[in-house]
């Protein structure tokens, strides 16, 4: 056993699942702050493996704060127009120019025009609807950052980086019900709908009172593939039977789904859109105002501030302690028997290791008739085992393997 | 007593004040997230002011979704400069014509002028020592938004809007012992050193565990105000016993108390700007990513996502149930006797006026010997009153008298 | 004959031929101002294009101001990168919403997006070593002119619309042999180098002092296509010969070539590019900054400052002076016998028909043993002629046919 | 006498005065080409400037190339409002950084911040009643040029830099009756009605049909001053009345004058501005693209296409030679008697100092009985002596003192 000061409690109240009220919410890919995440995290990789390739390590950079403004579209059915581009400016700091003080090499970064494919390639691989060539602009502002916080990562990945900041990450598991349901509608219907009149942006927000389920989903239309108002209400039909269907998979409670209720159909003003999200007329967005590392919005649960996507994954301690709690929280949940649930926190300390936290604290819900006593040396083992491999979470976040919100 | 869906009950877990280990921080004014914020505050009063005075009615808008992007500088004692200015892009929507149905009169209301006025008027006021002539550049792109979301705040103030979301606000009271040192801390420098060498750009953050309190406080130094180094070490020297004094107010915990440790006076590496925030070099910022509506981020506490800067205060019900709840929390507090810590949770219904909530919920902490039953028919009388009131809400921000960050 | 004002008249001076000293510039297809030219003319194409098809008439707009803001490369034997891409904004005004009058039918003109997709294909389809994911950003603002300045051109394409302003329209045949040389040079280069090692900036500088023709050329060369120095000035003594021979189908004057005469081959300080352009590095463009509607800029010979690219091809009197005087002079010389050199002048009159300009002015400068009288009538007709049929020049320009810088 | 290659020589073909047909134009002071001219002008001069204190000579820059994008106003009688702020971007290549090779010294100059100030100096220092905190947004873009072209100016002036480029200026004097009418017109009005209701946008057009002279003024009228329809067309009148007077100090020839002739006073709609001028609705501007160095559009006299304002003055030769070039033709014309119309070329040599050109041409009109001959001496030693002092000029220029457009 390491040195590492990792606790083990109880937790301090319920269990969520036990919670009166439960509020769950996800932004799905397509929704304007989720176009910026996943700008920023892709942008983020790119510039990672650029470095990795062209120096041998990571260097500084940080590219957390892409701003999308709205276009402006006019949809119809059959298939309409963007009239004015979504505006994308990818910002951030990063490392242009490099002299290795060992071998006195110079490197030069292309870092915006790395930046630039990056988001380009990443709208292209994502968003079937939108044309790269009429609906959307995608600017770049990428300044440098300081010098000193240059070259922490190198290429065997093996150093652990120093904490840069007093920072905290939290994860929890299990997802409750409500969560799982929550979260895979949106990722099944972007499965399922893929090519078809559903568009990215499904906005999906759970709420549970007891054994009571509201699934309400607003989601993007895409018109080029409804011929009228009479295939729109088949296709909103159509979601909120597989929605409800799907939610079976995860609950016996009670389920009602909801799908477009904003929209009035006397009126004809319904949820139809050009580009199958609300980025093309009125919507805009930013980094890390949406789901968490987890890929949900949870005010049951306790969440941090920070903005994940985006961040450099080698020596940013925010972004590394929301992934890697997340981490340890579903292996303690999965390998320790007993436990109904479980909360990480991770709280750097400046200057330490990052493998070496301040505090690493593990609040449990135990199941009836077990002790947290019971699993503790367990679940300490699991926590410290993860926090001496932190660097694999840097490793699979420049690899693109773990998503970011 | 109405029929409004009011829940008290008690905590579950801890007090803050009673947890082991306590996370709190504050950006303070001049950290460019909050300096985003701010703006988008600002330009979000100016558009509200504008609307009531032209159209008598406050329509359609939402700014909150200011980008900032550093700039370069190159600060020197006595006075450095601004190599590159910061450029801050004011993004959201407005409604820019308007035709009023009754009257058939035609208004134009000339929003991105507003917005670029507001926003300037904000950095002249709030930061002295940002010279608006050379050392940033603000650019607006303010689209319209959805003709139907129009009209909806009227000139007498009183009608109660309908939610336009399933949202949700939380607030708390009191601030813990460490909460109060961490904001205070930033408010207090930020007033006694107005004019001195200390920037806008102070970052706070607390650290409790168990009975000692740790402060570690990130002040940019402005350099105009400095002749050398000894003169920054005497200025870190200052602030650092202005805070410990500061903060004994506040606690009889154990209180330690850092200022600017990632310092490195050997190398003259230092926190020396020349505008007296990070926004001139390295540090981008956006709105929603810093305090939340309490002005503190509280990893202890539950925290809603919503950015609470720049929404519109008539029917953004994000915004108004996070401050409502913030000042519901509070007045349950100062009211009723017994109370050691309230939380008050928001849950909007679609469709509903915003003063009858789906549920309304108070947590308590209960002093010893009080129990919740005790207070609660008082607690629920409070919320009762508060919600029937939400339009003060609207009406206080609009006049600028609530803080949203 | 018309009742149309038209003098013909010897020139007063000597053919340029004959001068003593004669100066002729080309910026070539990607020159950064050339690139701007060619982008607003393009999108001018694009956009009366989409007015016929979707109003059956082209609308107001004007799309002659792109500016281009270089951007930063590092070259390199073998392949390079462009470190920072190009930023081009294409500003303009066009019609987004028109309500037709008499059906009452309204349309939307994506304008933006036709823009954008116009600026970009014609990227793509002139720079085949622009790289359009990582080399360049294309932005656009194209705001709403005034309203009054609607439906001008009819889908038939008969009307003859009035004259918007005073302007004037210049143009001369034939071409000099210092001209032809210097035209042909640029335009052959690039047909002849497509796909090697020639990029397409190549500007051509030609001057005559009596029978001595000096041709200065700076040609971009790419660096994907050159193994190092060597291969470097290999190029371009291949291109000298190239210019060389080419020089003599024009000329039987004594004629010198230079090619990249600001190269420094011992500090290996050449005009090497990795696009194929200075746009990437260090050289901003805009429109109308360089070549005359006839591919040059012509100091010895009076020219119009008009920037002919991009302006609106229906009522913009300075755009279609420009053109239909050139094409007149060229008739002229081609029709008519003992004519040496002839310029073509034309001059609008506000509000009245543009086929009647206030005065067209034919100078002549005739064979020996021709007299200005001889011709006059024959001269005359041509001018009466192809100022009937001035709506042929506004049809060609709609369908790419006729080149404008 | 110097050994510089310089020819005197009768002008080929007819003085100005004498030619039939004659068109003048001046863009004034807020016409949006001029704004940008004005801009690049001024943020040059003060780059220059700063150069010349930080470093002791200026650097390479070039800042040629201001983009203005018109904005949305809302003119109104009594003061009306600018709805979408004018955008201008200053464009254009600076050196931020410099190391002396002779001392060591490293030096950092804040060029874009210097732009900024500049260009909103300019601004309001020039156009009252343009709102700089509501009517403009001013970006900036300045990147970096080659590092080859640096220090080329010396505190002292006296070094005189070698021809970058071949180039060519022309300069003309004296200026015709009409020419004189034009540019005056526009000057004496912004004296004389400055701070009243008279915007600084003033397009004079000046046609002179043998002894006929047509003046047509577009004045943009200043809404905040006039009180409805009437008030306008008084001032119209009084406008017109004064240009009716000022003409005849200028000329004996018959004189028209025309005002505002596109304005239709039935359906109200007339010039009217809330800025004075009609960049804030509609008119889109750039660099370059209106007045030739000596303040007019001259299609009868030869012109250079180059952009005087906002080139470098210590090293562009095309800046350099215009400048000069007028600045010649004024001392002969002034000195020499028996000179009725004189033109001075400038062809530059690369390589060769800037005061020996390639060739420096003067071609004149005499008075009746007079010779070229009979002057050819005194002229050639006026056009020595002022190459010899080539670099006054330049001094001039960056003293802003000599005007550019």
């Amino acid at each position: 056993m390491s040195e590492r000061n990792i606790r083990v409690e109880p937790v301090t109240g319920d269990a969520v699942e036990d919670q009166e009220v439960e509020i769950v919410e996800r932004k799905g890919l397509g929704h304007p702050d989720s176009i910026c995440d996943g700008i920023a995290e892709h942008v983020s990789q790119a510039l990672a493996n650029a470095y990795l390739e062209t120096v041998g390590k990571v260097l500084h950079f940080n590219t957390d704060e892409t701003q999308l403004v709205a276009g402006n579209s006019a949809p119809a059915y059959g298939g309409g127009d963007v009239v004015d581009p979504i505006y994308i400016l990818v910002v951030g700091r990063a490392t242009k120019y490099y002299a290795c003080e060992e071998t006195g090499e110079e490197y030069i970064i292309p870092a915006e025009s790395i930046a630039l494919r990056a988001a380009r390639e990443y709208l292209a691989e994502n968003f079937e609807d939108l044309d790269l060539e009429t609906d959307v602009i995608v600017d770049v502002k990428l300044g440098e950052g300081s010098g000193d916080l240059q070259n922490v990562f190198g290429e065997d990945g093996a150093e652990v980086p120093m904490a840069n900041d007093t920072s905290f990450g939290v994860g929890h598991a299990p997802l409750s019900e409500t969560e799982q349901i929550v979260y895979n509608t949106e990722r099944r219907l972007v499965e399922e709908f893929d090519g078809d009149y559903l568009g990215t942006d499904i906005k999906v927000m759970g709420k549970r009172e007891g054994d009571q389920i509201d699934v309400t989903v607003a989601a993007a239309m895409v018109d080029e593939h409804l011929t009228d108002i009479d295939a729109y209400q088949a296709a909103v039909a159509e979601v909120e039977a597989f929605v409800a269907d799907l939610a079976t998979s995860y609950t016996d409670r009670e389920v009602e789904v909801y799908v477009n209720t904003a929209d009035n159909i006397e009126k004809e003003a319904v949820y139809l859109t050009t580009t199958g999200t609300s980025a093309e007329q009125g919507d805009d967005g930013s980094v890390g105002r949406g789901n968490r590392a987890n890929g949900l919005i949870t005010p049951n649960r306790s969440m941090s501030m920070e903005a994940t996507s985006g961040k450099n994954p080698v020596n940013h301690i925010g972004k590394i302690y929301n992934l890697l709690s997340t981490r340890i929280a579903a292996a303690v949940y999965d390998e320790v028997d007993g436990v109904r649930e479980v909360r990480i926190r991770l709280l750097s300390q400046i200057g330490q290791p990052i493998d070496n936290p301040h505090v690493a604290d593990a609040s449990l819900v135990t199941e009836d008739g077990v002790e947290v006593g019971d699993v503790e040396a367990e679940v300490a083992a699991i926590v410290d085992r993860e926090l001496a491999d932190v660097t694999s979470v840097t490793e699979d976040v420049i690899d693109g393997k773990l998503p970011t919100f």
